[in-house]
């Protein structure tokens, strides 16, 4: 299959906080914004691979930035890395100020997806290539961070996770 | 302030899986899924430390597995270690079956709140008391989470979390 | 049929109230209670019966007590009585205070199922055999509004209804 | 205060069964329709007390009639009586095939409002003043319900319920 | 096919404003508005056409009055003209202010839907024959609609569209 | 004020088609496009004025293609003319097929917003200052469309509108 860029899978997903969607202290549920995420980066893997696609897993997703009622968030999710069936998702999320329209990040995650065929079976995606410094960052971590989930999975050995090992090993 | 057990703060979210929440292949979409237990943990953060409690971080979520349109699914969320200000929830989700009944574990997640006054400011919480085997497993593990986690946050070095390296680097 | 105890259809949906499902007074709305407890009644009726099952009818409702936006509300379900085709199911909703974490009864209600098959058509289901005093009384009482509801759909007589009658014949 | 006619309460609620409402059987959730009626029957209390109203109880309802996807509704509520600060809400829901048009009864049911200040304190409503026979019929009819209900709720002794107490005694 | 009256597709559908449907100045959203005005338009079409019905378009919508959270509002729609396949619906928005009761017109819109078979071909829809003045002066305007209708969408040129020509070569 | 180009108020909503958004014939709900086309439009006239906006008016749409359930639909609305304190709101939607990705055309709509300070007080917005050959021939239409806003509100003369006018008078 012919390789695609992150570009080709880019998904832009902006909306506002609604009331329904805020906890007592009137900021965005880390529920509803994990709920959103997931459907961004479901629409970007699905770009790429052209299939159905089911979540396979969320990578750790921390909540740095408190996002209040009547913000504009905007989920950016673009395919980071792509192995034989599944497909690395990394989503960059940005809110702006109600007033002052200042947009900062609000967080980061990473989300793996599987293609599949309409019965459920795993499928091949194309292979990604990436293009832009960030990108290609993102691509070598790819690998660490699936190493580092089959560790946890109890798939594989920690001392066979050499990329993992290293960075424990570092002076 | 008095420990608390994990039973305190157990709480059991049961409910259907309905046709607006599910994916192409009639089953629940991950996001779905994501943000009934990121309710569900909130409820028993709240529990432990009786204050409002906002999502801080959710740990490697593995879905390993399809939950068909029509099943129950009961969330089951408990503390699973306290910090100063943070709490640790374990979540196990079951599944029932339509038709047969048969109940079986569909996966596991966790999620880190922190407890905040009205003003937002991270308060202290009680500290957790383990009591069977299973939850003095899980309050071990905790330990090794919360300095992954600080290490993939760039707060800590590899170097000195002790108790992950000596993870990678046993034979 | 092998009888069940009511501790087998025992359902327990925990959840918070969200500002959408409030009223002007800042307080659950009756409506989408009513909406949770037919959830709840609908799964312990199926764990009974492992059927599907459509809500035949509500008994009276009473909301005795507000329940405030923030609180923590825990609806829980329990086949009362089986009949041959239908379940009695009693709701017990507890509210725990957004502050103190003070637990209290909020409201009971009775709901009753029919089983049916792929079809619709009604089909069988187990005798209920209940264990504690509690649910002895209620299994009991079961009867009564069974002959209740029956007199009010003008499907048997007053006259006939010899359970209601010494009721309000007692001195 | 000057009495009011039931038709100054008449409220029509008319709208579509979505798929995310229905059952396995493609039909709507008793649960849904009660949702609905609660907010049909608040509104025709509002017009009659010009209050905000809060739901106080729910009759008993039956659900005779299977209401399938893609069906339009049509909710029908009206002040049945007013007592002192609250009114019973007479329901009348109707369906319509979605190919023929046919319209049908689909259920009957009785809710009871209480009217209060901004505080929540119950206030004063006008008196209701029927006017066809069906609304005299249900005026009437409404007494006995009342009193049902404070002998459920054990605020009644049963031999002081008159006249149900006659209902029983009828030859 | 017997003429239809603009009386037998009139719907009327109350409903309240809720706080998840409120923009930051706690009015309700314009979005909304016209999503329930689509349901209403699309079930009055239904009355007149017994089939099917898809939103073809939205004619001008002007939102001249706020309506704020907790106003009752009913949306009454009535089929309006009546074409080959297609039927103009005009919808008149009420809004009753949630303490005196006071109705006020918040504003109109004018939906025009086809009626369509099951598999989504456009089929033939009773004409329809007005009644009151309001009803006459509407069907009439409805033909000056669709002529600016076709002129907008590059289908008629202007210079044909002779009922729209009149109106602006007028003294 | 310093003038924006229409990119500065460019907003992307992609999301996907969920089974609880669509009718009958499995496609999306005319209703449901035109409420996320308002807070798509919503947001764009908000980073346009860096105010609270509210929907003035719709102008005409037209639903030309149905959008399947399960495509992945993207709102693009940029702000296409600023007046002293509204702005028309030019949206194109874009949807993708399921399985090819093909992309095409769904529909145009156009929405007028006005820029509001907290006390819902119209305020001055920024001119606009279109860039691209297309910017610029929706900035001139849209004088045009005002004019025929004005004319079918009754507050302009259509023999004043001079733009209308010529447009009927052409050849």
């Amino acid at each position: 299959m012919e390789p695609k860029t992150p570009n080709e899978s880019r998904t832009l997903m902006t909306d506002m906080v609604l009331p329904s969607e805020t906890n007592p202290l009137n900021n965005l549920f880390g529920g509803e914004l994990l709920a959103r995420m997931d459907r961004a980066a479901s629409i970007a893997a699905r770009r790429h691979s052209r299939r159905i696609t089911v979540t396979a897993s969320v990578n750790h997703v921390a909540f740095n930035r408190a996002v209040p009622l009547g913000s504009v968030v905007t989920v950016e999710a673009k395919v980071s890395r792509a192995f034989r069936t599944s497909m690395e998702v990394f989503l960059d999320v940005w809110m702006e100020d109600r007033f002052t329209g200042e947009r900062s990040k609000a967080n980061e995650a990473i989300y793996t997806f599987v293609a599949v065929d309409e019965t459920g079976v795993p499928t091949e995606v194309p292979p990604l290539q990436p293009e832009t410094d960030l990108e290609k960052e993102r691509f070598a971590a790819a690998l660490r961070r699936k190493q580092l989930s089959l560790v946890l999975a109890g798939k594989m050995k920690p001392s066979e996770a050499t990329e993992l090992k290293a960075l424990f090993l570092a002076p």
